[in-house]
C-alpha cells in the first residue's frame, strides 16, 4: 500500500481548503492524501464539492482516500503547527511527501511568525540552511538563484556560491527526485544577451561563468551562462531539462507565460518531497467559485511522482 | 500599385542577404520588394536559393517582385548608406516602409560608427530621440521602456517620463499603425509580484504607477503596474494587446520562450514603418545552410500589414 501524501490547505481564510478540496475531487491522486490544518474550513469544502473524508488514519487510508487530521495543538497559528506535523511525518517516513497551500506572511508574520517565508520555515525544520526554489510548468523546469528580492538588490545577491549551490541542487532533485538519468541544466546571464562579453555587464565573466565552469568539474552537465531568450527557448525545444535563473522575474515570467496557471512550486535540496501550489491566498476570490485548482491539481501529481520514484516505483 | 517596402539585408559578412533572399522565395510578400544594400552577397544569395531579381525601380516593381539596388556610394560602409537611403525612401513617401537584417555593432564601431545601435541611428535619420523597442512573436507583444543595460544599470534608469514615453508610443502605434481601435496595455513592475505593495521595492508606487495613471488621465488605457508573470499571462489569454516591460529579459525571455524564434522587433515613436529581424549577423552560421529566416518572414508580413493599415487598405 502506497504511504500517504500530506497536504496542508495552509491559511485557513485563504483558498487553500477549496482548491485542496476541489483539486482531490477533480482528479483524485493514486495515493492516499492525508489533509493537516483547520479543519472546518475543509469539512465545510469537502462537503461542497462532494469531497469524501475517510475516518482517520494515515496508515491505513486505501489508494484514493484523504482523511483530514486537526494539527496538534498549541500555541502558533494552526497553519505553523500543521506544518510542524507534516515535516515530522516525512522526515520519519510516515508520509511519502508533503503539498502545501498557501500561507499568507503578512498575516502571520502579525502573530509572531519569523521566517521569511514559507519555503524557508520548511527548509529550518528540515535543517536546511538553504533551500532552492523551483518550478515546474508542463516542459519547463527552473530553478532561482535568488527569489523574493528588489530588483535593484539582485545583481550583489547573485554570487559564484550561490549560482553553485542552486546548479547542483537543481542536479541532485532532477536525478535522486525526477529520475533523469543525466539531467542538462541551462544557466541564465544576469544581463541581456547575458553581458555581451562583458560590453553589458561582468557578472557573467566574474561570477556565474565561474560557478558554472565549477558545478561542470564536479560532474554536472551545465552550460552557460547564455542569455535568457535562449535558455529558455533551449528548453521548449528539449535540449535542456532545466533552467537556472539568476532572479524572480528571469525565471517566472516566462515559465507561466508558457504554462497558463499550472505551474508548480517544487522544493530542491530538501530530505523530503515537497511541492505547492504557485499562488497566493486570494482572499478576494474565497466563496466566489472561482478560485482555480489547477496548481493544486499539478502539486499532487508532482509530489505523487516524486515519491514514486523515491520509493523506486517509476 | 502597392509601394515597396524597402529591405536593408545589412551586414554583408553575416546571414542577412541569406535569410533576406530565402524568407522571400518562402512567402512572397504581397509588396514589391527592394533589398537595398551591397550586391554581391545578395546576388549570391538570390542566386542559390532561387529568388529572381527584377530588373530595378522602386516605383514600376509590380506586386511581388524583387530589385536590387546598390546605395550610393559614399565614405561610410555600405549598410550604413543603405540604411540611410532607406529612410530617406520612406520619409520622402517612395517606400511604404523598411525591414531591417542584422547590422554587426562592434565591426561598424570599429569603422567609425558613433551610434548606440540600429534603432537609435534609425531614429535619428528621422529626427526622433527616443524611438521605443517593441518585440511581436505571434500572440504576444511586448515594448521595452529600458533595452541593454546591465542589470545594475536598470532600477535607476527606470523613470516615470520613461514609462509614460513607452506607454504612450506603444498605444500610439497600436491604434495608427496596427488599427486597434481600443488598445488595451499591460504594464509590468519592475519587482518581484510588482513589489508587493512596497515590501519588495518602491519603484511601483514611486515610479510606475504614477506614469500609468498619467497614462490614464491621456485617456491610454493600461494597467499596471503588474507582476510580469500576471501580465504575460494576461496577454496571453487576450486581456491585454501588448506588455510594456521595464527591461530587455524581463520583456524578452516571455516572449522568445512563446515564440520559437519567429519574433520580430517592431520600432515604435516613427514616422516611418520599421520592422527588423530580431536576431543578429550570426556569422559562425553564414554558408552552412542553417541560418533560419523565419524572423525575417514574419518582419516582411509585419511590415506589409502596418504599410496597409498606413494606406487605409486593411
Amino acid at each position: 500500500m502506497s504511504r500517504a501524501l500530506v497536504l496542508t490547505p495552509g491559511d485557513p481564510q485563504g483558498i487553500g481548503p477549496e482548491v485542496a478540496c476541489r483539486a482531490l475531487v477533480a482528479r483524485p491522486p493514486a495515493r492516499p492524501v492525508l489533509l493537516v490544518g483547520d479543519p472546518e474550513p475543509v469539512r465545510r469544502e469537502a462537503e461542497a464539492c462532494g469531497l469524501e473524508l475517510a475516518p482517520l488514519d494515515a496508515h491505513d487510508l486505501p489508494t484514493g482516500a484523504v482523511g483530514l487530521l486537526p494539527p496538534p495543538p498549541g500555541p502558533e497559528p494552526v497553519e505553523v503547527r500543521a506544518l510542524r506535523w507534516a515535516v515530522a511525518a516525512c522526515l520519519d517516513g510516515r508520509a511519502a511527501g508533503l503539498v502545501t497551500g498557501p500561507i499568507h506572511k503578512a498575516r502571520l508574520a502579525a502573530q509572531g511568525f519569523a521566517h521569511a517565508g514559507h519555503t524557508d520555515f520548511l527548509g529550518a525544520l528540515c535543517g536546511v540552511e538553504r533551500p532552492v526554489m523551483a518550478f515546474t510548468g508542463g516542459e519547463l523546469r527552473v530553478a532561482l538563484v535568488t527569489v523574493h528580492l528588489p530588483l535593484a538588490r539582485v545583481p550583489a545577491a547573485v554570487t559564484s556560491e550561490g549560482v553553485l549551490h542552486t546548479v547542483c541542487r537543481a542536479h541532485e532533485a532532477l536525478r535522486d527526485q525526477l529520475g533523469l538519468p543525466a539531467p542538462r541544466l541551462v544557466v541564465c546571464g544576469l544581463n541581456p544577451h547575458a553581458g555581451d562579453d562583458g560590453l553589458l555587464g561582468r557578472e557573467e565573466l566574474e561570477v556565474i561563468g565561474p560557478a558554472v565552469r565549477a558545478a561542470r568539474a564536479q560532474g554536472v552537465d551545465a552550460r552557460g551562462p547564455v542569455s535568457a531568450e535562449a535558455a529558455f527557448l533551449d528548453a521548449r525545444a528539449g535540449r535542456a531539462d532545466l533552467v537556472v535563473a539568476m532572479y524572480h522575474d528571469q525565471g517566472l515570467a516566462p515559465l507561466k507565460a508558457v504554462d497558463f496557471g499550472r505551474s508548480v512550486n517544487w522544493t530542491l535540496g530538501m530530505p523530503i518531497v515537497r511541492t505547492s501550489v504557485d499562488h497566493g491566498t486570494a482572499d478576494d476570490l474565497v466563496g466566489t467559485g472561482r478560485a482555480d485548482p489547477s496548481s493544486m491539481v499539478a502539486a499532487l501529481e508532482l509530489a505523487s511522482q516524486l515519491a514514486d520514484v523515491r520509493e523506486g516505483r517509476a
